[in-house]
């Protein structure tokens, strides 16, 4: 039959449910031959590629897109899970480049419970989210009670203004991680920080490292693996500046430049969201 | 003023469109010193990085979001130019894990004449879209005219299907790749691959490379490292398993045993399609 990545998923999560299967692949855990995959029969997967997590990304007006893309490809492979996609209310969500997004649940319709909550970075959009007190109320809540409370990119300084982030390493996009202590937070410089039950991913493309890696957590790493390869993650940037010590020095000036007026604003409004936060 | 990514856009377009802003950049390309940025006045940047390009992205039930999303990260950063969202009605396009897109144009409404037309991939959702006449037709009309030609991952299989890489070097999904001969195409092992104005990126994660090449194709490299700076993209993948030849065994075999459905339907799909491009 057809496979594919999203199929992987469903067909897979079809034959596990199937108490028979359930029952080989509980043997095979026990036996400790569950790696193996000899026979290529789904149905003769080790019992926890099978999951059941409740994963919600929360969107809002302006949220960068890519940050909330490459974590949901990653996360829409893990078999059993459910996806949902938050916001204030249903109406579609227009991202920072223009993208339109329809949410699949509001806040009050969110899950009370969360395996992950992940939340996308954005410029002035996420500033205004950071003021915004029924999205403050739904992360803090949410937030509080998620088994892995995450973020991609200035994602960050939502948790860290919700509270989130207090004592916690953690890393933001680049240009706003001098901006974590403000929450109590570690700066970290690197694509994907975790601290306890806390991931954090740097910013806008860490959010593929960032989403593979939970894949990893969640299940394993050959089923993380697996998902790389369907993905063909390989990745070959065809020029060398994602980082501020790689780029040439008049370009990465020329940014710094670009992102003064929005760190300005970003400190500002990051301090009294978080003196605010209770 | 806050810059950011999106606003690198606008305000530099802002600036740019002005006309002493136009006479100082140009007089800066004539004098040759249109690079030197020194003094990070974004009216002082270089004529040539200010487009008007009319860039589409054509969507359609069940693509693969990353696909579309990756280059459209990068595309949007153009200063100037317009991305369009296409798909065969306005309605709500949902992706195969699940998320839900509006386009912003109808085919009809589509500009007749593209500086660039993107397509993504997917797997059944793609063959569906092959067996679609609405959708070949739009695809043969704005690919038969278009300065650039170009998809990620299986969206090459509906570029071949309109006849448009009859004779040209191109790729695709790693395991979607050995059917590009049936259109006539030359595969390439390559997340990028260039012929002529034909340019086809690999499987879903190579979109990203394939929109920063694109973006560095149509304004220069300092542009294009600007843009990956700012999203960060230095990749740095958890797991080491993007192509066949990098992942383990094991996980390679039951990958390829997951597509051979979707291999063979797809075989048949893409012959039928071909033989009736006209």
């Amino acid at each position: 039959m057809s496979m594919t990545r999203r199929d992987f998923a469903i067909t897979a999560a079809a034959a596990l449910t199937t108490t028979s299967a359930i029952d080989r692949a509980q043997a095979q855990a026990t036996s400790g031959t569950a790696q193996n995959h000899a026979d290529h029969d789904m149905s003769s997967m080790p019992a926890h590629w099978m999951g059941s997590e409740q994963i919600a990304f929360l969107i809002y007006p302006q949220f960068t897109a890519l940050d909330m893309v490459g974590p949901h490809h990653m996360l829409t492979s893990l078999m059993g899970a459910t996806v949902h996609m938050v916001a204030k209310t249903l109406d579609p969500v227009v991202s920072d480049a223009g993208l339109i997004v329809s949410p699949t649940k509001t806040f009050e319709q969110c899950p009370a419970d969360l395996d992950v909550i992940c939340v996308p970075g954005g410029t002035s959009g996420t500033l205004a989210a950071m003021q915004d007190e029924a999205t403050m109320r739904f992360l803090r809540d949410r937030g509080g009670r998620a088994k892995h409370v995450t973020s991609v990119c200035t994602g960050s300084l939502l948790l860290g203004a919700a509270g989130l982030l207090d004592g916690y390493e953690a890393t933001s996009h680049w240009a706003a991680r001098p901006l974590l202590p403000i929450f109590g937070a570690r700066p970290v410089d690197a694509r994907v920080v975790r601290d306890r039950n806390r991931i954090t991913g740097g910013g806008v493309t860490a959010g593929i490292d960032f989403g593979l890696f939970l894949v990893g957590q969640l299940r394993d790493p050959e089923y993380a693996e697996a998902v790389q390869l369907i993905a063909e993650y390989a990745p070959d940037p065809p020029y060398d500046a994602g980082t501020p010590a790689r780029a040439p020095a008049k370009v990465k000036t020329m940014i710094d430049d670009m992102f003064v007026g929005f760190i300005a604003e970003a400190e500002t409004v990051s301090r009294t969201a978080f003196a605010s936060r209770r």
